[in-house]
């Protein structure tokens, strides 16, 4: 969409967030595998042409996540109209709306923010409300018969009669730049905590005579975090809306409230997800591939038709190809498995190029590194490495080779060859366990 | 209960269900570890002594999955009512009861079918109904003052006073055959999709001057499935009354929304289940076993006492002896542990026999595959095979005898017989790891 | 707090819960990690002086787990006012007050159990009442005018007017000692089922003039639990709590209702956990440690700055320190990493101690145990496990040694060595794998 006007957001992310006794930002804390920041920053591109956020004083790490979006840091803390305002430098002479949004928003949409643009460019001044379930303290919005905003009352002021209206004031307000940033120059801190509201603005727009109006929109969707608590409800508003589209897409989630994807997980048509099963960022599931319970991915692609887990863990720059398995507590890490490739049984795979349906026993290891560097382990096609093996990188084993099981591979396998390295057995009889055993644990 | 008089079943399974965006038919569906339409077929072999399914065209699988019962065939997709009417050439003659039932409601119980085959027995025409919670744009049962129902009307024909009925039709029905496939006949498709409705057979007996009359059930019994979320749901439901029934009958889970149940998991008393446990099919556990947090259980028997887990694998084939432990890691399939045995810590038991009060030490890998056949490993009773051991199939460790940790085991070991296999350590002075630390990963 | 006179609490434990279909008396099923008997009596030791507990016959896993208070045996059970007499001989001439509370009632605080005997002060009898979402047969309480209770009506002899009463008895009551066993003494056993009442006494306390109160408290802390689907409730409220002050404390649950605590677990601020966590008793986390999903800890501390998993399963009797790290499918058990020592793939390391920054490599196994005694392993400073080595104790490896991957390390590596332990690698030219490849599992 193309706003109806130019728009640009303030974004207010100084907020540490007291409540949350964290050092990290407020805005830093993630939800669905990302900063909530960036949850909003994505949903905003998708409307605005210019976004500037308000951070607090030494957050480089938050600077740096919203790059290559403008900063510029409220100093002191003094109140959300005061934050907004810090924005003046960039955007009072924007020709066109500024909308100002809270950090702590990361599940409110792109259709709602684009409403209260729309809404905007009727009126002279647009504000998201909400009906919470349980209104509770929060401000009131009056409105007069025509359903233009009149005043927002703080809930401490409210009357009997104003605390019995539903609709809240979500604190998300847009309006032409120049109007916003002379309206905001004007809100004072005369009130009990020394701050400058920016919900202030309202009763200045109302007495300049211009037309408040509030679109409204899903409480989900305004839900701040304030506590650990309130962020643990916007990561399980998150988790639905992505389980239902995953679903939607044609995805089976056996128990969709114990699968916990990230923002970016892509799932195919048919694909099977057992439960308790975890994406990290960065994972695509191609169709018709069948994810067991307990296994957790990140960073990697699984192709058509593979099996995944129970138990396995897949972790960045893997890549398992069409019908290959992984299998009961098997890790791998910047691992390759071609097409039909199998690692089913207790193996870690770091560094490694397994070629197509080859067969990697249990307990394999990759030893692929020394101490200083890391070492790649190459596997050709149709090998097999037999059962608790350790391939010593950097190791090549051709194609179609033979491992023998137990054996510290340490000197390439060529093509086509055998290759065995374990100790000679020696049997000793009569000397065997009778009678000690005890308990083991 | 044999009912008052023969009854036999239709069950309507010819649906795609486009909305799951699957390539399975719909009653393929998974629901508690096997397809939701052998839930219903489990069900109804307890009622009805004739089942015939009603498939659509090129479901072999489908077919399959219902044998022994009859299928027919529904080539082009006209209507419920024309589904319905494809058994005619097997039930229009029988001599009995006829109820047409849906692929997709696998929560459905013995005890509501019983009664709508009853009240069929007193009037002349019987349906399901149901009062939803949010009863939307179902159909609407309208009665009489006695009781009877004398129409269903579509949401869509409603007048608000209808709307306001509580009441829905299920679309569950049961008939005299020979009625049943008259009024089916006499269905029209007269309406906007062009589809002949099953449920219009209530319109032509109410015609026919005979009585109908509806059977209410709970909503959660006729939940059907439409789409992936849908599907999620009748597997949540399925769940819920299967955790109830093992709490019922005296295991404990402490965590039951994060415990799932196969369709036939038996739990015995004083089975203590913890958090994210997960049973496929064919698990029987006896009395006073513990299960840990994270086990995965499948086609294994559990005898009384063992300790399975935390992060314990058992895979079909498997029996774990009494008193026996299963650990963390530890993968078994085809495995038999005798009374006593322990395998506690990152070990593959594949193929394998372990007698009374062995000890299977840490890292234990049985070399069941040599990529062309599996074979067995046997260990006797009272051995104890040391850590990070190979054992290479087909090979046996006798009773009481000892492997060494380390060991890669390629010849049978005697009774009481101590093996070794495994390299000579060298050591050499200075030539340590000093300075040479990097980052691992 | 000090209670305004002195105070000593009857806790009835004698049940054995027959709907529990166990062989473990009711109160000695856990929550949240112990018994719940265990709960009541740590809440009771901050209100009360002395703490009786009525047992049932053989019961001395009971009697153990709640000394060194005293217990006393009901030998028939023949109802809760019985019950609370059994008590008489130890409580009778006790100069204060005396509270009777029930063992599967581990949800009350301390703050409701202040109320109830801060009331008792200014009445003659005190009793503990709820207003239970659905009153269902609970007992209703009357009151008088003036909101003195006059009498508790059981719900089958109760008018209509009297079960529309919301307020429900919770059995909780307290008195001064001599006329508590007056009252007891005076319950008869003229009922249906020819128990003694404790409620009985509320009767005979009005009938001798005294005032009666009732102290509400919320329905959720005096939930008990007849049967497993009650205790597993009882386990959510208690974990639900649990949480709420993990999050409190600044600890983030990304998923809080898969987080599993213990009722000492301790986490630090900045504390991230995953999903799927499950905490076994005695567990201390310290600040700004991360512990990721499928990870079960008990028995160990974490310091500041450690990752623990995924799948990472840590023992009783383990520390891991500061920065270090413990990935995928590893287990520790008595074992202590120091500073930045990382053990992060396959590995059991039990009796072990780890030296600041050295790293043990993937497939790592302490061989702790010989089937008769557990050795201790030593890894000194900066050394450099490789790869699915073996570890047999009794062993020390020096600082700064490096062990070659794959090894069987039995005799001590000195300070700065190298040790290697392994079979030399025979390849033998086209003996490999060509064409043999079949199906594996």
């Amino acid at each position: 969409m193309t706003p109806v006007v130019p728009a640009a957001a303030i974004i207010l992310a100084a907020g540490l967030g007291t409540r949350m006794r964290s050092v990290l930002p407020k805005a830093m804390h993630p939800v669905a595998g990302r900063p909530m920041i960036n949850h909003l920053i994505s949903t905003c591109e998708l409307i605005f042409d210019r976004i500037v956020v308000v951070v607090g004083p030494e957050m480089p790490t938050l600077e740096k996540t919203v790059a290559p979006h403008a900063t510029v840091v409220q100093a002191e803390r003094l109140g959300t109209g005061h934050a907004a305002r810090m924005a003046a430098p960039l955007l009072r002479d924007y020709a066109g709306d500024v909308a100002v949004l809270y950090a702590d928003n990361p599940l409110i949409t792109a259709p709602t923010i684009r409403r209260l643009v729309e809404t905007r460019a009727k009126v002279d001044l647009a504000l998201l409300a909400m009906r919470p379930a349980d209104p509770g303290r929060y401000g009131r919005v009056v409105q007069d018969e025509a359903g233009d905003v009149t005043r927002i009352v703080e809930w401490a002021d409210a009357s009997e009669a104003e605390r019995a209206i539903g609709l809240c004031n979500a604190g998300v307000v847009c309006a032409p730049a120049q109007d916003l940033f002379r309206w905001l120059d004007a809100v004072g801190n005369d009130n009990a905590k020394g701050e400058y509201y920016l919900t202030d603005i309202v009763d200045l727009a109302v007495a300049d005579g211009r037309r408040v109006v509030a679109e409204e929109a899903e409480e989900a969707e305004l839900a701040g975090a304030n506590s650990r608590a309130e962020l643990a409800l916007l990561e399980a508003g998150m988790q639905a809306r992505l389980r239902a589209a995953a679903m939607a897409g044609g995805a089976t989630l056996v128990a969709p409230e114990t699968v916990f994807l990230s923002w970016d997980t892509s799932l195919g048509q048919d694909v099977t997800v057992g439960p308790n099963v975890v994406f990290g960022p960065g994972v695509a599931v191609e169709d018709e591939v069948e994810i067991r319970a307990f296994s957790h991915l990140e960073g990697c692609t699984v192709r058509s038709g593979a099996i995944i887990g129970p138990f396995a863990r897949l972790r960045p720059g893997t890549e398992v190809g069409r019908g290959a398995h992984v299998g009961n507590f098997v890790e791998l890490k910047a691992a390759t498995l071609a097409e039909g490739a199998k690692a089913n049984h207790l193996s870690y795979l770091g560094d490694v190029t397994v070629g197509a349906g080859s067969n990697i026993g249990a307990g394999t290891i990759t030893c692929n590194y020394d101490g200083l560097h890391k070492h790649r382990t190459e596997i050709g096609a149709g090998a097999f490495i037999g059962s608790d093996t350790a391939l010593v990188a950097p190791v090549r084993v051709g194609d179609r080779a033979l491992v023998a099981a137990g054996s510290v591979i340490t000197e390439d396998v060529p093509d086509d060859a055998l290759a065995i390295a374990r100790g000679r057995q020696a049997t000793k009889p009569g000397r065997g366990f009778k009678g000690k055993k005890k308990d083991a644990s």
